[in-house]
């Protein structure tokens, strides 16, 4: 099977997961899970889970908790762009080419759509405890999950964003990294730790797949700036220049076009050669991060 | 010692424990640690973790597991009002006599900090593994508590209030119960039965308590109800009669005032009977449930 359909079939695989997840009658809150399953169908890449799954397939493979993970992680990505599209952050009507979950339900949905999201992201993976032999070894993924979608994590990247975008606080070099570090690349280090502990690895090695996943996680970001400048819209699914009409400053301004192309690959070939150094199954992995640094969408 | 000293001497210990909880540095995000001080510090009555402490000493007291949980539920209780009282939603700008968090942070730090609240709430809540000796009942309790803080909990209930208000669909007498015992009274299961489950209880009396903590709730809440018509802006820090103006229907409006005061009687001699039937020391928790249902503010 090639690379392409190989992922297509691993996207469609979490499609069905999140689809039997959050198909649940919510009784009069009904409304607001519609508003929910909007926020979470349509076109996500479904990356956070599908690495979580490769890195658990390197070690061990399968573990009877990683499903419960693997939807957690995907509601968790899904709340925090709820939030971002609203218009107190980055008012966004369209996402992928879609309508963002305020823009067809409203901001007051939507907010309560995000909320509802994070609270049911948690309730999924404490679900993993009823199927666990190992509840030391789940309590651990459900640690990890907490810090990296928190203050520590992602809201922290994301607060410091938009601290130096709203109250045109300088960015500086090291708050763009940081941002990245912690918007984008920590729920990509979540997925790779969660894949990495609950399919056996030891507890260096989830270390060295922490590392990984940062390299991995900056490097998208990286490439994110870059297509923002060289995407069309039909590629991205909004409008071209965004961050730069918005006169927010990027990795590419901050660093210039050379150097975020050199650290693309810097940083994708820190993460290779991390994985490379595994002895179990890595091809779809490796295949997967060369195809995400150097995506064109 | 009075009721009223030891009540609050729990307050301090609570508001101890918080600061504790919150005292981190969290580097260039540490502007949204402030605000999330600011939005958890104040006034509160810290009802919901003096509960779950309550409950826990009726049954074997002390578990090391608690105060991860007393501090978590009250982090989710504080990120609840500070989404509640954003602009897209209550629009409040003073609650209980003191700024909002959007009214001194604006908007979308308020956004981000009640995110970073309720991650930062499982994130304590999942460090009890590290102080646990049954990690089975400690899942237990994170299940719980990710269940009643969500969509078939507070925020299901939060859904169908603003349902109501927002987009002028007919309160009816169900809606309103449904949103009594979610909006209000599932954070108040949540913090019963964890007490219990960690103090030791039997899954039967945990169950018990969930009876007890909802009629709690829906009394509190329908006090609530009745204080916004009687209450005075010196006792309740917010403006009087704030539902009525908004042409809210609230428990009064819909069963009428004689019905209201009957049905917290109702309720809490419900609850009463439940706590009773137990053999612990139950006297403060009698008193507290006794002081809820019949508070001045």
């Amino acid at each position: 099977m090639s690379f392409h359909d190989e992922l297509n079939q691993k996207v469609d695989k979490v499609n069905n997961l999140l689809e039997s997840v959050l198909k649940v009658n919510a009784g009069f809150a009904d409304y607001l899970m519609e508003a929910m399953r909007y926020s979470v169908y349509g076109t996500g890449k479904r990356l956070r889970p599908i690495l979580m799954e490769a890195t658990a397939e390197l070690f061990r493979g399968d573990a009877p908790e990683l499903p419960y993970f693997m939807a957690a992680i995907e509601l968790i990505h899904s709340y925090s762009l709820v939030h971002d599209d609203m218009p107190c952050i980055d008012n966004d009507e369209y996402r992928r080419g879609r309508k963002t979950t305020h823009a067809v339900y409203g901001e007051t949905t939507a907010l309560l759509a995000g909320d509802g999201l994070l609270n049911f992201a948690y309730e999924t993976a404490a679900a993993a405890f009823n199927d666990t032999k190992d509840p030391v070894k789940t309590a651990g993924a459900m640690k990890i999950l907490t810090r990296k979608a928190g203050i520590f994590g992602m809201v922290g990247g994301q607060a410091v964003d938009v601290d130096c975008e709203k109250n045109k606080n300088p960015l500086t070099k090291e708050k763009l990294l940081y941002i990245h570090e912690n918007k984008t690349a920590a729920l990509i280090e979540a997925a790779m730790m969660i894949g990495a502990l609950l399919g056996g690895a030891s507890a260096e090695d989830v270390k060295k797949m922490e590392e990984a996943a940062s390299a991995i996680g900056i490097a998208f970001q990286i490439r994110d700036d870059i297509l923002d400048v060289v995407g069309t819209f039909e590629e991205l699914g909004k409008p071209i220049g965004s961050d730069a009409d918005n006169d927010k400053d990027t990795y590419i301004t901050l660093f210039g076009f050379d150097k975020a192309q050199e650290d693309v690959k810097m940083y994708s070939d820190k993460a290779l050669s991390i994985i490379e150094s595994f002895e179990g199954d890595k091809s779809f992995l490796i295949k997967l991060v060369e195809s995400l640094v150097s995506r064109n969408k």
